[in-house]
């Protein structure tokens, strides 16, 4: 662990060694996992579990209390009884730790009680300069020393360059997802809780300027502290990295279920925030599938050079479908240039078709897939014409997979942007998925979401003009 | 066939004869599977395939022309070149078949000349008193008499409740999901291309008096015809039977496509034809998803008694998230009884949490989530306050299939609507879905989706009780 920690939330994700206290043997409760992922997944650094009841925690060595342990702790995970926090966060001062991930609810989003003990511990850890995320949390996870805090079991990690920031869970039943089928590596997760310390801003801070991060997506309910300081550090993030950020506890019923969630006291009204996000440059997502989709647009994709999409569609009607979606989220149907239209009329019908939103159906029933794909592809990718592309897969069976994935890795590398979408099933093609993500190619369950995606390339990058 | 025909659409539903026009040996061409469809799914009348080229299709006596079909036809599959779509048609007038599915394309949607010869065959067919669909489509479908003519290999066909118009072949590569993991039956589907005879007013009259029709749901790119009066049969209809309405080309680039996908002429804005919708009480569907998610929603459940909604989510985080849909959708959040919170007491963490949104996730942090699930849904089912249910479902792993569904299938009957969704991959939770979706509880993929069919079936129910 050569690393050199120059901000304090290094302690949190580059640890040279962890404590779980409340680490389990009983594989029905949360707590097992969380001691058995950092030990499955090969955490890089020594890992202490902590339990008075036992010798061992899955045949780790284990400590009564915090106390007990005679090596310096980088990063304690309480995941205690509520109430029992407190004499954790006593031994946590005593060890001079440098960082607590306080997992335990039961705090300010209980109400006044709650708040109290929460304000106690606070003040215990401000006093000894003990950094804290949570309470009411889970996380971090990074990918590059094996490092992950969750109540699921993760059966692997996944590198990439997208990182996370999360109130508070909102991942968790979808980890085993986001390390498979979304075929996407993550670099950093944090999840913030009832932000009794860390907040937003300082993760936000910590992840633009980390060098494994390209893209960073954020969840929140509210913004702790000083809201101007995080929309300032916001607008200077999204010059150089793109910035989705959901936002919720956005009406009324919304703000209530917000603050017995996570204790959060949402301020201003929802417009205005929007106004302001839209100021620093961030992508607002409208929902937690966009929210995903986006991510994953701005992770694999690069900006289009201007706003001309090309659309092709298998059944003709979903190319009316994609025309309406297209003008509705600011693109503009590509007019294809002669050059590509002749190389296209080998595969049209005995009659002239339009070129764009393209009938791939009709021209299937008269060629093979293989044949109809490549001849399109091929051909857009170099028009000019043409800034990024928006295609629907065929369902397999009427085709092999192969046929269908072949002719969009090999253009897949010229760098203009390509989203396809299914016309089936996600669960059937997986295989189709898997291959054509493999390639950076974003593969959606609809035209409306591979659309979104590339509009929202498309508007990051003429904010990001405006603002040079 | 002892159905007595008393539309004209019954010779196209209930044939008891098909002649298929152009009929394939060949498995890689189209054509091979409007035949193998109508033998492989046991389609309950005689099928004869017409090809000049071979002595049998698929093993089944070939005759070379239409006219030598000894039997007088109910219905005709005209699957030929454009050129000699007007021969067949001529054969079909000698022959007096009662109706033909025009399949081809290159007619009105490619302009002029396409239009001439297919105002040439129109005239011809009229002169016959010969009804027809298309050109430029597919269909029909009814699971009563397995028939099925399309493009697509059907594996098997599944009877319900849910009919379909659509405009021509969105639905065609989603053939086998239809039939297989949208694990909802279909009663009939018709597709009706260029629409140069029959169009939506002639299947919706149909669709409206079927007895085995109990949801409608119609994909449409114009309204041909005389509107007010499409209009009118729609406000009749929605008093007896829900209708979902998919309408595209809504924008100039949509109308576009429209006109060279259809020959569609989309007459009027669409925020005119959107308020005309609102009126006659139809269910307009915002985009492809959620047109199929609204059918299923209304094709499962009844209307709720009031917008009053209990919401149960894993990540609280998604609590609020949900908080948030239900009021921008018109829905209220349930205030519990005091008797359901006495009953979810034993499932409470050690302190007091918020019963709406229900946080499933703290709840199983220290209970297991069989008893979870088992306890909320008990308790909600029987709360009279409580109108409507959306609860997300745990990912496997965790806890078994099992012990997710069964306490789902317990309380399906009680004839509360409840919608689910997933925290997981769909495909990952096959069996899942499965189980609860053959309870009738829709099953989908985001919690936007089942508040969003909640509403609706909420809305429909308003608007029956004003129109009484």
């Amino acid at each position: 662990m050569s690393k050199e920690r120059q901000h304090f939330l290094d302690w949190f994700l580059y640890p040279r060694n962890i404590a779980v206290v409340g680490a389990s043997n009983n594989p029905s409760r949360p707590n097992f996992y969380l001691f058995k992922n950092l030990i499955g997944l090969g955490f890089q650094g020594k890992v202490y579990p902590v339990n008075p009841t036992t010798n061992a925690v899955q045949g780790v060595r284990a400590y009564s209390r915090l106390r007990d342990i005679e090596e310096a702790i980088d990063l304690v995970i309480c995941a205690v009884a509520t109430p029992m926090t407190l004499d954790v966060i006593r031994d946590c001062v005593q060890k001079k730790v440098k960082g607590v991930v306080i997992v335990s609810g039961g705090f300010s989003e209980i109400g006044q009680e709650g708040a109290k003990l929460q304000d106690e511990i606070a003040h215990l850890l401000k006093e000894s300069g003990i950094k804290a995320t949570g309470p009411n949390t889970l996380g971090p996870i990074n990918t590059s020393n094996n490092l992950a805090v969750s109540f699921h079991p993760i059966e692997q990690l996944r590198r990439g360059t997208l990182s996370f920031i999360f109130q508070s869970g909102l991942y968790e039943p979808r980890l085993s997802w986001l390390f498979s089928d979304f075929h996407l590596g993550i670099s950093k997760l944090m999840d913030l809780g009832n932000k009794m310390d860390v907040n937003e801003t300082d993760a936000l801070e910590y992840l633009a300027s980390d060098p494994d991060t390209k893209t960073i997506a954020i969840h929140s309910e509210n913004v702790k502290g000083d809201g101007r300081k995080f929309l300032q550090l916001l607008k200077e993030t999204t010059k150089r990295k793109p910035v989705i950020i959901l936002k919720s506890g956005r009406t009324p019923g919304g703000v209530k279920a917000a603050m017995s969630h996570t204790g959060s006291i949402v301020q201003g009204s929802d417009s205005v925030f929007d106004a302001a996000l839209r100021q620093s440059g961030a992508i607002r997502a409208q929902g937690l599938e966009e929210f995903f989709n986006l991510a994953k647009a701005f992770a694999f994709l690069t900006p289009p050079d201007n706003n001309r999409i090309l659309v092709a569609t298998l059944p003709g009607g979903e190319g009316v479908i994609a025309a309406d979606l297209c003008q509705q989220n600011g693109l503009s149907m590509a007019e294809l240039s002669p050059e590509t239209i002749g190389k296209l009329k080998p595969i049209f019908p005995a009659w002239e078709i339009r070129g764009n939103p393209f009938d791939l159906g009709v021209c299937r029933e008269f060629h093979p897939p293989e044949l109809t794909y490549s001849l399109l592809l091929d051909s857009v990718v170099s028009d000019e014409n043409v800034d990024c592309v928006a295609v629907q897969l065929s369902a397999p069976g009427w085709a092999s997979a192969e046929d269908i994935t072949t002719p969009f890795c090999r253009v897949a590398e010229k760098g203009k942007p390509i989203a396809a979408w299914l016309a089936m099933a996600p669960g059937k093609a997986n295989i189709i998925t898997e291959k054509v993500e493999a390639k950076h190619i974003p593969v959606y369950t609809s035209a409306e979401a591979a659309i979104k995606g590339l509009s929202a390339l498309y508007k990051y990058k003429v904010m990001q003009e405006q603002k040079v």
